[in-house]
């Protein structure tokens, strides 16, 4: 008997169309699919997906054991999520010892910031697998946006809004566009580190791009949010935009 | 009668079923595609998006005027740069104007270094347009050497290869993950500096990623190129690495 096959799928930011053809190719042939879940919510992959599963598909739901209760930090938070990832290595090798694919939902492009790689990493030496690339999220809210990123000799910096403000100042003084990721309770600090730059003027908030309920504005615009915005939403600031 | 909506297609990094479903509807339905070619060329979109193009839609090539013979630095160059696409947008502005929406192709993700937006600029304003984001050719490259490029809470930086060695040890030394493109005969000068900052051994050279003859060499091995890389080749620095 054959051993399956972990085929781990970009999905693309969001909109079902920015799934690319190989994705939907693999997910019509799916017969196994896993995909990671917050408690009590659908999964952001599986959303994304939701038209081209197989109804007959066996469905692996993976469900992260924290939310937000336990700080990234924290001890039990490390263990706890190492725990985690085993037992789903564990799962899905089963079915790939029973000779089955399984289709590894990612949203947006899973060598970018994906935690797929974590099973990948514990998966991929025993069995063989393929990685689908996909539209990265910050593509769909750039976008969406209507703003190009970078021309010609531009240096593009893509920072997590969790770096200190020292550190976001410094990224920000050696970049022509930058993409600020997992916004969140971050939002104020990365406000007030565009404003030190002289960049706050041009930088647009997204959140959700390209999904339905998305929402653009102007950073400048948002104190409405009153600092509660979601831990993936971005702020981006654009590049020179030199012409050629 | 109404006038047409220019369409700027991302079509991915190379890869034909890298293109979207999306970018795939629009093609199919397409009457008027337009796509830039160097002399002597195919056109790398035109290429890609080959398959897709129905046999009796129009097709209008935009050939750079130049290729290498002029410096980007030279007057010449601006100056018929700027005439050049003056040009393209006016050819595409009779086919929009005559009722008929017109699909500009574009490698990678239309908004990062993308040069359609030079038409985008000369059309946006007077003409409807929709974007549609692509696969970058930097994903492409990072999944096919099989790099988690950025987990947790890593800085990636993309750098042009023509930046000055000093700029370049700047870049390498605030970020986790790098891209460096545009490598061409850059190539020497980025092995130094990587010797520079201690990845070099960990960097990986890719030229045409996802394509039939892409060629994948630790950086390295790249000794055997004698310098005589591909402009769009790129090099990766994988970020930390961490476990989460």
């Amino acid at each position: 008997m054959s051993i399956g096959t972990l085929q781990v799928i970009g999905l693309g930011p969001g909109d079902p169309e920015l799934i690319t053809l190989k994705a939907a190719r693999l997910l019509a042939a799916a017969t196994v699919i896993a995909y990671f879940a917050k408690r009590g919510r659908r999964g952001h992959a599986r959303s994304i997906a939701d038209a081209l599963i197989p109804p007959n598909a066996e469905q692996i739901r993976l469900e992260y054991p924290f939310t937000t209760e336990v700080a990234v930090t924290d001890r039990r938070y490390i263990t706890g999520m190492a725990e985690f990832y085993a037992d789903c290595a564990e799962r899905i090798a089963r079915r790939l010892d029973s000779g089955r694919d399984v289709g590894l939902l990612c949203e947006g492009d899973p060598f970018f910031y994906g935690s797929s790689v974590a099973l990948l990493d514990r998966l991929g030496r025993t069995y063989q697998s393929v990685v689908i690339p996909g539209v990265t999220g910050m593509s769909g809210c750039w976008t969406r946006a209507g703003i190009p990123m970078t021309q010609g000799d531009d240096v593009m910096t893509i920072v997590p809004g969790t770096l200190d403000a020292a550190s976001l100042d410094a990224r920000l003084a050696g970049s022509d566009a930058v993409v600020i990721m997992k916004v969140g309770r971050n939002l104020p600090k990365i406000r007030a580190a565009l404003r030190r730059a002289g960049r706050a003027d041009i930088a647009v908030y997204v959140e959700r791009g390209t999904m339905s309920d998305e929402r653009i504005w102007p950073l400048t615009d948002t104190e409405r949010l009153h600092d509660r915005a979601p831990y993936f939403a971005m702020v981006l600031v654009p590049g020179r935009r030199q012409r050629r």
